[in-house]
């Protein structure tokens, strides 16, 4: 086992990292740029070294920073975290040059994941269902046609150039294509002198279903069960949940399977996800594959009693993996508790907390690297707090929810606190009737 | 369901309370001394009514006063927490002749398990296993000879004066028998001036486990497992948790069909603990019935993941409970976090907290009404916090307690967290290996 790890990430999740080395009675390295030198995560790892000023490029971002303050202090490996340089295969390749242990799966893994159009070759090459689409451009609208006879309507044509909906347009019936093909066209044309479109499969009422995958160094892969992600602000995800409400025991294996097609299909290691978006129908088809620890991966540790912290850096370590797949037990409903003005476009509110009180009790878990007097750059991610709860039902879940972020005090900067406070009581979200959609028509009060 | 539920108690269980009624959708009604008016219980109830000064038997005890403010606040139910006035048979009746629902057993109920005779007889026609002991005093030794070839050996011979071991002695040979009589009446009349002296079977290395009961109004009794709370100090608990590291699976069902035999025998309703002695060749042996929650209730909560207090007040409000039973299915320590000074025989530290830091993240739950700024009035118990860690190992829970506990920051008072940390540490505690006599020779450093 590693002797001591170094995190190369800052806020809640290198807090969230720490904990485990601690509990696993590994050493931690935590960096810090100059803007973070009274994070907790500083305070709470057995050693610290400042990697620059604060603007990321300089600090965590800063790859020769990083690995002078890894070899400084001895470090064995390396915990990205996610976001940073969590996907940056040539960090991870860097610390392989280093004798150091990038936590995570090898550079070739991220690579190929990280490219889009080898991700989509690659799955369809294991079976796993992807958005059928044109191959590249429409040539003409005989080809349209003949393409959309193929997948079935409703079809979706998109500019590829593309943006803001222009030059985009669905097609619901046969006879509505043509109009729809030259629209689309003059639109794309007129809009950024580009008339190329393609097309796809359009997916109705999508909701975003990820699968957690775990596989260790000795080619086994299980999964872990979903979260449902589809709440979502332009394309930021602000809830999450497990069980997705929209699941069914048939869906949940047919989706576990193809999640392990995934992850088996490129050898992974570590724990990582693919994320999926699935129709009205319940069809679901594969977005992408994140190999790195995610934002709401606590959803899952709490639905299935289980550290993934700990079993990414076991992992690493070279110890094999159970290999059992798990199936949700209770219900854990996540909100992200961000600096942000909801009622100002969610406009970041960085500053300093005058005052906090943190919920507790029971089916209460929270995640945060904030303190009464802590100020909250403004370089940085603005989420402080992630707020678990859990329960056996969802209605339970939800209801405790309600009561947490009721207790949940933050004065000085503005949350995102009263969003999820007006969301848990929404009728909708109450019935699990929301699609990725749900925000671009929820109204805040 | 009930309306208006009136929290008759403070601090950390009035707070539990009034989560669980938030998040059922009951109104709550705190009450408060003036030493309290400023207390988290006060802040998160729907309403607050002042009901006097702050020794408790101007405010807390005193029924009239609780009785006026559930009268004009118009409460339906009322919760008594644990202490104060939750085991007052007379409180329970009074409630009940204003047409308040009390929110826990009858009072007869109370007063059956409240005097220790009557207990004690209960149980013995329920055919639970009590400690062998001489009906009343000894008259001989010839009586002392013929009981003690009854029990068996050893026995334990006591002053009915006694108190400090005065007049006690411990019997492992029946040759040791005479001397050992004559010396405990001799030191029970140089001590007390009264010789009268009782013999019982003497519980080699004993254990406090305790079995959580819960019955409904229709007779229907489960038990929800078993807490281990040896780790004592005067008779006070400091650490509670589930499964005991004693337990086997035969055991936990001949204690649970015990635990449930006695909560039966008295038609038991609300959620109860049966409290049990358990020797060394693991003979357990009742020792009383508390008929009430206890402190240590979030330790079953954690490891059967059960609201107990949403189960209390659906068994009130005329519920049927399932009546299943339910296994240990992951490991729970509880740490109780005392204002005390651990290194001067654990003295209260009643006053104001001036830094406060709660820990967090996966595994761990804090219950705690304390926060920065809060002032501990000297007058109650002195409990500031309860401090939970759930794992899938015992050796894990310790862990993360261990991780938990180094995050904890209360300054301005002392606080048991030093003995709970080095506790954490005891090799013997690690193993499992202890009884209720641990902290006797246990050094704090």
């Amino acid at each position: 086992m590693f002797k001591k790890i170094l995190i190369a990430n800052r806020g809640e999740i290198a807090l969230r990292i720490i904990r485990t080395c601690k509990e696993m009675g590994i050493k931690t390295v935590a960096v810090y740029s100059t803007a973070d030198k009274d994070s907790l995560h500083v305070k709470f790892a057995d050693e610290a070294v400042c990697i620059g000023k604060p603007q990321s490029s300089e600090s965590y971002l800063n790859i020769p920073h990083l690995m002078a303050a890894a070899e400084i202090t001895n470090a064995d490996a390396i915990h990205p975290g996610y976001g940073f340089l969590a996907e940056n295969a040539r960090f991870a390749e860097i610390c392989g040059e280093h004798g150091i242990k990038f936590i995570g799966p090898t550079p070739e893994m991220i690579r190929k994941m990280g490219d889009k159009m080898t991700a989509k070759e690659t799955m369809i090459a294991a079976g796993v269902p992807v958005i059928p689409g044109s191959e590249g451009l429409l040539q003409s609208l005989e080809e349209a046609k003949k393409l959309s006879k193929q997948m079935g309507l409703p079809i979706i044509l998109k500019a590829t150039a593309g943006g803001g909906g222009k030059g985009m347009r669905v097609v619901w019936k046969d006879e509505e294509l043509e109009n729809a093909y030259n629209m689309a066209k003059n639109e794309a044309r007129a809009s950024f002198n580009n008339d190329g479109i393609y097309m796809e499969k359009f997916v109705e009422e999508p909701r975003h279903i990820e699968i957690q995958v775990a596989g260790d160094q000795y080619g086994k892969v299980c999964h872990l069960s979903e979260r449902d992600c589809s709440i979502q602000r332009r394309h930021q995800k602000l809830v999450e949940e497990s069980p997705s409400p929209f699941m069914t025991p048939e869906l949940r294996e047919k989706m576990g399977e193809a999640a392990i097609k995934a992850a088996s299909a490129i050898n992974y290691e570590s724990v990582g996800t693919i994320e999926f978006l699935v129709d009205k129908h319940r069809n679901f088809y594969f977005m992408e594959m994140n190999t790195r620890i995610q934002v709401e991966h606590g959803v899952t540790e709490e639905v299935i009693n289980f550290d993934l912290i700990k079993e990414q850096i076991k992992i690493a370590a070279g110890i094999p993996i159970s290999g059992k797949n798990y199936t949700p037990e209770m219900h854990v409903i996540e909100c992200r508790i961000n600096a942000e003005d909801p009622y100002n476009d969610f406009r970041p509110s960085p500053g300093k907390i005058t005052t906090l009180h943190i919920p507790g009790g029971h089916g209460v878990r929270v995640d945060s690297h904030i303190y009464a007097g802590y100020v909250i750059p403004p370089y940085y991610d603005s989420m402080v707090a992630k707020l678990i709860t859990i329960a056996q039902t969802r209605e339970e879940a939800i209801n405790t929810m309600e009561r947490a972020l009721s207790e949940f005090v933050i004065e000085g900067v503005k949350t995102t606190i009263p969003f999820h406070q007006q969301l848990m009581r929404d009728e909708n979200f109450r019935k699990g009737n929301f699609t990725t959609k749900f925000t671009e028509t929820f109204k805040l009060v």
